[in-house]
């Protein structure tokens, strides 16, 4: 932390600053330029509320100089984190695909869905039981039932399940039927279900907040960290921008940012992250360009009968075409899918 | 819900989406104009996804013409609600003020606080003892035990209590503690959260996300009340915005804008939509003069030392400055305080 | 500047680090902590990229700890600056608020309202002549046979005028007919154009950009400043949210903090900033409540015959009735009106 | 335009905005659900500000229905549109590169860089010499004598010249030096140099204002088309999120939406786009995977002495690595560079 003094700070009120750094833990280091002096404060600065220097009449400007997350950062780990489950590797070359219904409906439609994009390629079986719906009136998911008949479409295909967690008190009795948890956008600053998720042995899918920043991002996934849970993929889905065409604009450049500041596997979802199915090739294409470790996409057979995001989802069909173009693309930067 | 047909769509096309208007439980209203078709769907639109008849190539355009919304609308509800618990109501002529500090720290401080606060006129006691902290080596709340001495210092003032509620866990171990659950704004969107408010007996203090839009304020609200817990109060907190200089932007149309839309009383958090002491008193007093039903500010005799959000908490003497100030601005508005 | 530098930077990166700090005329001044080097860059950095030092491999972080404007700053000039003109004072106790129609349509027009407003009590017209419209389609003004009926009618009720210039060719043109120089939104950084009146005799009143930040605001103030024109009214208007309901939303919170890093004087444009009448009101006794020096507000007998923007403007009663709630506003926070 | 009428509007109200609605010009069309009256108006509704129907108490909602522009509308021209000069075509299969320094500095430097990007394939020499820059203290640009050596130096290569213009008194200066017109983000809006513009007989390549809508972009495109001047270039540049580890977001959704929206060709600029030297190459094979129409990159031989951007612009050595990557990945999804 550096805390930068006004031109016309007494020598009191420079004392008085040094002594609340002291205060805190940290040392002062002081260096009094021509026009003003600057005082350092060295030591881990994570319990000190900047804002407290901040208001000080005599201070100009208080920067904070380091990452406020540890455990996610490249810093900390330098090389690439692979997650490992049901023998499949993520964030290795082999770019991942996840893919499936937006909500498990019944049984005859989450068999033909996992059917077909199984034969498409896809590596890992999505579809929400528990659903986050803006209106209290729509559909809510099928709950645990869903869930059971998700699992057995999954193992006639042998895939693994992701599946979305809304609260703590579902954790446990999903663990048996899933592979990984997804939180949800909405749920990335839910703070009691993140630490419940820390002590899982299971990896878990973090969705980025709809008007998050990268770094609150990393905190999220720091939150989970920091119970023991190092098995985190992130996924970029879209933010919120003043573009009222497209339900969110998926932030492509998000992927090569997470790859700088962060050691952990970034995949991109481009089905929530444009919210038509028109834009979903285009953007899935531009995500593994970019450099993602995988996508999660929504594919339906019957999209205008689907209970839910029918219109972002991709008929089996239009999953395999894009599936072969991604294969061209992967090889174009040296990857496989 | 009107669907504009692009001008060279076919007959059959025009067919096709008045057959999908009709599969919708919609009756259809047909407008040829000289250069294109415009086809109205009468009936209730809520289960029916926009974006459906968006992916079809005829349409050049959908537009929804109803609030997603009901029972928080004006329209169900012509005049203000007015909520009303121990004694008081919150939504008539008379501004309400809660305060107290960020997070309960202990017995003393609470103690002090809560005499300072009741002395200068507030009505609410307010303190957070379940803390959602973005970072997960933060201070996070004395918990249950925090609740109890916060129940002792009120109880001795006799002040109603509202502290923030952050899993449907811990609601029913609040219960015989509080008067006011607190939503906080990272949880506006937790549905679970918001379902199990609905059946409880006592008011809910609803914060407005951080990039919600009003009407997903409102939706929120239509979560709880669609249960049956009527006895919402909005609270406008502080969007984000470029501005960096602040942690958050007040929203201050946010409060004509709720009373034009909803029945609902809405107040405002000068601290939290501010971060900064030196800003709660103008934008205080900015919210009473726009019309807001009470605020809710944070007060702390050392803010040096607060566990939390010191530097957005006022003096107790400032805070009592502050209360002399709006006295004077409700009157010119014809309210008291 | 203060360049942090990774933990694993070794002696040479540290030492091209302070090389590149010296060849841009600035002096080093490194500590060495117990985990990582951080390097102070003591000088001038406004000829600094600090993007530079942020591209070099051994750098964790770079942070800018000066304010990038100085004319403009309260460091620089800690007293409130008055703007004087026309005998008024704008700055002082006494708040000034302008009105008139959006647009100047024709003679009777702004005969009307201005002998309405003059009535009410405001002090200076406003009124538009050169109109940006989003659309090539649009009424785009009378041009300068509009100003010259406005100075007519001007001059009947002793007002100054305000009124917007779009580009450098009419700063001339209009210098005879007008007393203060507008710069809308759209134009905040149209440097060309900030540049040209920053020569002028006359003041200026510039307008936020609709997602401008504050500092980039004061650095446009600054823009004009440098030239030789110091007498600068700040405006805010409005900016851009994700809230669709109203065109803009006005940023009172803008008001305090502007007051805080600027010795300029704010006022606030509740016309545009909520873009709907009903709004205005509550608006214009939030901004005035919040410390706002002065009022721009639109005002039309006839708002459904308006050229441009009637749903925004009040209606001369309306304005009447304005006038008398902000006289006890003001007088609530020692003002007058 | 469909006005929803409030439940409770009376047979007097609904005659009223019926009346309104003619007095516009406008065709009624009525229709009486069970609870509520929607009225459409048929006809122009250009010239109809939807808020003074929002206005009238009876009145619950108005939407509009038609796009606000025409002429730049895959309705008004579906085929793609290819802008052709200098024996180039822009718009067609094969993707387009400009490459150059940010700004000219002097003959040896401009010389230098477009030897090299002619070499490494781009096809067009892009460089500044009228610099819109935020703060008056930095360097502006070498103006007239700066494009004359940029001049020389793109005759020598045999390239086309695009360069930015900031305002209308430059463009008839310009005419002889250039190949293409370059309206910057900040004056996406800046109507008389749009106006000016359309009068040209040179294409105009139109950035993307920082926190436009695509409708705004595009209504920006239509003043210059609406003047007579068709050839555009509409080119992403990055918006403004709340994203503060690059300067902008660039957003590759805009490349497909604009593309299904209007007929006029889209280019990326990952340099502005992003601002750092290090994501300049994901973003623009995200770009070309998404279906750019060609991209704008800045490349300098000693970013480290560029008098503005160097941090963003690439080395020599870098853009020609590039552009064989970008030749994989058009030649995947059918393209050529």
């Amino acid at each position: 932390m550096v805390i930068v003094m006004r031109d016309n700070a007494t020598a009191d009120q420079i004392e008085a600053v040094e002594e609340k750094i002291r205060a805190s833990n940290l040392r002062v280091h002081r260096v009094d330029g021509a026009i003003r002096t600057i005082l350092g404060a060295i030591g881990d600065p994570s319990n000190v509320d900047i804002r407290e220097f901040e208001n000080m009449d005599s201070v100009l400007n208080v920067v904070r100089i380091m990452e406020p997350y540890k455990l996610c950062s490249r810093t900390f780990h330098p090389e690439n984190s692979i997650i490992r489950f049901n023998g499949l590797e993520l964030g290795s070359d082999r770019i991942i695909v996840m893919a499936g219904p937006c909500a498990v409906e019944n049984e005859q439609q989450i068999y033909e869905i996992t059917s077909n994009v199984a034969q498409a390629g896809a590596t890992i079986l999505r579809g929400g039981v528990f659903k986050p719906r803006t209106s209290p009136y729509a559909f809510q998911g099928l709950g645990m039932d869903g869930l059971k008949i998700m699992r057995q479409a999954a193992d006639e295909f042998k895939l693994p399940i992701v599946t979305e967690v809304l609260e703590p008190g579902q954790i446990d009795l999903m663990y048996h039927y899933i592979d990984i948890y997804q939180v949800g956008a909405r749920n990335m600053q839910n703070f009691p279900l993140l630490r419940a998720l820390s002590n899982m042995d299971k990896p878990v899918l973090l969705k980025r907040g709809m008007s998050a920043t990268i770094e609150e991002f990393l905190m999220a996934a720091e939150y989970i960290m920091s119970g023991g849970n190092y098995n985190i993929i992130l996924c970029e889905r879209g933010i919120r921008t003043f573009e009222k065409y497209t339900r969110n604009t998926l932030d492509i450049s998000a992927i090569p940012i997470v790859k700088k500041l962060s050691h952990l596997p970034i995949i991109a979802d481009p089905s929530h992250g444009t919210g038509r199915r028109e834009f979903v090739a285009p953007m899935a294409r531009a995500a593994v360009a970019s450099g993602a470790d995988g996508l999660i996409i929504e594919v339906h057979h019957q999209p205008d009968k689907a209970l839910s995001d029918g219109p972002q989802s991709l008929l089996p069909d239009q999953f395999q075409r894009l599936m072969e173009e991604l294969k061209v693309i992967a090889w174009a930067i040296g990857r496989t899918i």
